[in-house]
Parts: structure tokens; sequence; C-alpha cells
């Protein structure tokens, strides 16, 4: 297969996942990161010295940069792996032309500059065409790429070319992937469940057991079926893994960052207190606000007793012992 | 409400767990277990000796009994909670009367002199018909309502005014209850959920990671959805918590005996090893013998691909690292 020039934009864990994924196929990949520190430890010792350092990289298929206008320009497909609260400061550092690009999000949550996820971000915003913006969706962690654990990823757009152009070059013996058409789905479920991470937390932190949370993950996927096809209602198997599977591997994992803050919530600490201890902003945290607002503009209503519930929490300051209690009644 | 009289039969966990929640509403209730040993220590000590020894019981309220007949001929509402295997041997104790009892199985798997599921067993063996059959259905690991943790119960029975009976016998501030009238799907549910906890294990022992796990557990609601609809095709929504919830309780607990007995077998340990290691038998293994051979003679196919993959490891003596590799491009 003959493949398009690829751009990864991003430090962090998930995009050096996936320049380790597009390596295996492409001979040359673009990856662009702020911290020119790391650019050059990268350039000498093959790995990153801050995320999955034991992923080891032929460093002749690298054109690192600290330039984002390199990135840009070099690229025909730009991956974004930046986390979504720090995405509209990158951008502002472009000056080159974005448009005719093909721009894939492997970012999940909002924008907290303009409340919308990623896709809408760059269509609304950066006037793209949904036909050139796509959403590379897990579940996957990026951990068990860099052990090259077999892992499944989504990768939507609206126009399936360009899904299998992404596709072809991610995939490998350890990575199968499938392509849809859902990139509002996709992108929504992947910010919702990270809403439904925290409510698994703070139910722990506040001493339910699995018994309730199994309870709680078999409601949030209906509330998630119910939001997505408000939103954007196509013929979506909730339960495929783009959906579901995210949302388990999230919903059940201990490192989640999203599910330990709702632990600390649950726990009794406040919610700035819990963002002071964890050091960071869990992605969840923006999403509730926006996912809140979003479905209060909804002209026929939804049920969503989780998203309120985690609402009433971290923006009403509610009781947590106390929503909770009111959310199990609302589940069943 | 005014209550029958109810009788549970069996000594384990979950027998426990249910005299407990039936006590929290009941002035009476009859308990049945083989063990008289047990029985005298439960009236001296107020505790089950074995199983949920954190429960105390008001012994003024128990009426045990190591007679099945007593039990029978007592009540109007038999509760079994008697693991499968061993369901027969103590059916053939009785000499009283069963029919026009109603009868609710709280066991999850085959009884493998019939290879059927509990209900139909009743049904077809003991001449009792459907109406007077009901299932008792999880979410729910009977050591959290020893703690009295939330969980919620699912109650099915053909006649809604029995499942309401059962149902308000056993809520209480920590059991919340649904009736449903699919008796069908959800025992079947809870059956093949053990055969999905054992291909949890089995992909966990060939080392397969959390993102795998996800999409496994995602692919195997989809099979569950496809095979209960074959058997039984009602309006059912398969994520609700007698089917995704179950299947999650189970296949993400690393306490369940399926789960642990598939890892096992993936670890390379033969089904027999397995078993004699374990000291017991994984319902699942039963399970999935019979649920391969139910599909086989479905009119219409079915793709089970996870079912298939289980059944070849136990009994086909197929390479579980072969299998998996195949049910891994199976499954999406």
């Amino acid at each position: 297969m003959e493949f398009q020039k690829f751009a990864v934009l991003g430090g962090g864990s998930w995009a050096t996942a996936i320049v380790k994924m597009l390596c295996e196929n492409l001979d040359e990949v673009c990856w662009y990161m702020r911290n020119s520190d790391a650019i050059d430890y990268i350039h000498e010792h093959g790995h990153n010295p801050n995320y999955l350092t034991s992923v080891s990289f032929d460093t002749a298929k690298l054109s690192l940069t600290d330039e984002i206008d390199q990135a840009i320009s070099y690229a025909d497909v730009l991956i974004f792996a930046i986390p979504s609260a720090f995405l509209e400061a990158e951008l502002s550092k472009i000056h080159v032309k974005l448009k005719g690009k093909t721009i894939f999000s492997a970012i999940k949550g909002i924008v907290p500059e303009s409340g919308k996820i990623v896709g809408e971000h760059f269509h609304d915003n950066y006037d793209i065409p949904f036909k050139d913006i796509g959403v590379i969706t897990g579940p996957c962690h990026a951990e068990e790429v860099a052990l090259e654990r077999l892992s499944y990823l989504t990768i939507a757009c609206a126009d399936p070319k360009k899904a299998e152009q992404v596709a072809s070059a991610l995939r490998s013996s350890y990575i199968k992937t499938k392509v849809s058409k859902d990139i509002i789905g996709t992108e929504y479920a992947a910010m919702l469940k990270n809403i439904y991470a925290i409510a698994a937390g703070i139910a722990h932190g506040l001493g339910y057991g699995d018994n309730f949370q199994s309870v709680l993950m078999s409601n949030a996927i209906r509330e998630m079926k119910r939001y997505t096809k408000r939103l954007y209602n196509i013929d979506r198997n909730i339960n495929h893994s783009a959906y579901l599977g995210d949302l388990l591997v999230t919903g059940y994992s201990i490192f989640s960052r999203n599910r330990m803050f709702g632990n600390m919530i649950g726990k009794g600490y406040t919610v700035k207190s819990a963002m002071m201890e964890m050091n960071m902003v869990a992605e969840g945290y923006y999403a509730v606000s926006s996912a809140y607002k979003i479905k209060e503009d909804f002209e026929k209503k939804v049920k969503t007793p989780i998203i309120d519930a985690v609402y009433e929490v971290l923006y009403q300051n509610k009781n947590p012992k106390k929503v909770f209690a009111r959310l199990a009644d609302r589940i069943s």
C-alpha cells in the first residue's frame, strides 16, 4: 500500500504509542513535541525519556521537531494526541495552512475553550470540513501497545478511504483495526466514558462494591446509547468495542486518572484538593460540564442519571453520599 | 405485605446470603442443608461455620433441617441454591410432593445429568409448570451481601405475582430488586457468563491484556444477545443488569472460579490438573458443553466464536494459544 505522509503531534504516552504503531508500516514518521530536551534524548537513546520508556525506536525513521508548523507542512495526515486541555494553546502556534490536511484526533475529551469535542472544534473553529476529520479510538491503553499486547482500534471518518488509509498505517501483528463512519458517536463515547469512570471512582470511594459497579456500568452503556442517539441518530451497535469496550477498559482500570479522581472525591476530597493531589486534571472533569450543558439543550430530553450525579458532585458542590444514594434509586 | 412460607435449600455462600436477605423481612425462614454439624454450629453460634462467617443470624427465625422433605413440606416457595452438579442427587432424596410449590432457582449452571438449565430441568424432569418456576439472578457476589453493600437482584418468573412475592421478600435497605418475565433469557445469561469468564481467564493466562479483555467482553455480550434471542425471542435489553451486569461482575472478578479455571488452562494446565488443583469443578466447564450442543441444534445457525473457542480448548483438546489467535481474528 502506498502511504501518505503522517505526522503525530504530542509527546505523551498515547502519542508515543501511535508513533510506534506507525513505524511498523511507514519509512518515515514526523513527530512533533514541545519538549526539545526529550527530542534530543530520543535522538541519542532511541526512546522517549518520559513515557513508554521501554519502546525502542529506529531513529532513522523519525523526523522529530519542536516546531509545530514543520510537522503541519510535512504531513498529509495529522494525528493529534495532545491532551484536550492543551490543544488550543498548541493550535494557536500554527502559522501554516491547516485546511486541506486530513486531521485525526486521538484525543479523548472536550476542548475547554470551546466546550466541544475535538472533531467539532476543528470543524467549527478551524473551518475543516468533516470529510477531512477523523477519530482514532480504543479500547486501548498505550502501555499495552508498548508491550505489543493485542489491541483493537476503531478508525472513524466520514470518508471511508481516509479511514482505511489511517487504519492501514496503524495495523500490525498486535494491532487490529476497524473502520467506522460514526465520528460523532465514537468521539462522544470516548468523552462520556471518562465521566462514567469518574462515577465508578466516586462509588468506589464511597464504599460501594463490585455488585454496584457492574450495575453502574450496565446503566452507563444504556445512558451512552441514549445520549449518542440523540446527538447523531445513525445505526449504531453501542456494544461494539469502540463504545462498550472503551467504557470497560477505562471503567475497570485502576490506573484510570478519571477513576482515581472520582475515588478521591468519594473519599471526601474537595475537587480542588483532589486535583492538587493528583497534580493534573482528569479529562472527565471538563467533559461532564460540557456533556451536561449539551444535553440540557437537547430538544427532546434524555435521561442521564449518571452524568447528572457526577455534575452535581463536581460542579454543584453537593454531598457525594447523598447524590449517589439518589443515583442508586434512579438506576436498575 | 403478607408473606408466604419460604425455604432455602443449600449450605453454601449464596444460600447463606439468601437466608440473610429473607431474614430482613420474614419472621421465619426454613433452611435446609445436608451438613448437620453445620446446623448444630449455627444453632449454637448464630453463623454459618463454613461460608460468610461474618453474617450473624437471629436463630429464633431459622428453622434449620437436614431433611429435605421437611423443607419441601414446610414451604410455599422453595429457593434452590445448591451447585448444579449436586442438584440431582439432592432432588432424588425427595419423597414428598414438589408439584404445587413455587420453585425459584438461584443456581447458575447446567444440570449435568440432563444438560439443561435448572428451570427447564424442573419443568421437563419434574413436571413443574413454567408458571411455578422462577429465577433469582445477579449481578451479585454473596460476599458483598454479607457486607450489606448495595446490590441489585432480578427476579424472573412467567407469573408476575410470584416474581413480586419473592422480590418483596428479598429487598431491603441494601438489596434492590427488579422483576422480569424472561426466565429463559436470565437463566441462560447466568449460565453463558460463566463460559465467558472462562474465556477471560484463558486469555489472561495466555498473556492477553486489558485491551483485549474489554474487546472480549464487548463481543461476549453481543454473542449472548444473539444466543438468547435464538432461544427465546422476546423484547429484551441485553444491557440490563441481569445480563450485562451479571457478565461484568463475573468476567472482571479475580475471585471468579470460572475465570481462575480458565487462567490455569491458559497457563498450560490440562483440564484434569486444573480441576484437581482447584479441588472443584468450575460451572462453566459443564455449561460450555451444553451451550455448544444446544446451539448446534438451532435451526438457524448463530455465530458464537467465544463459546466455540472455549469448547475447542476444554473438550477437543486443542491448543489454547492457537484457538485464541483464531478467536482474536473472529471478534472485533
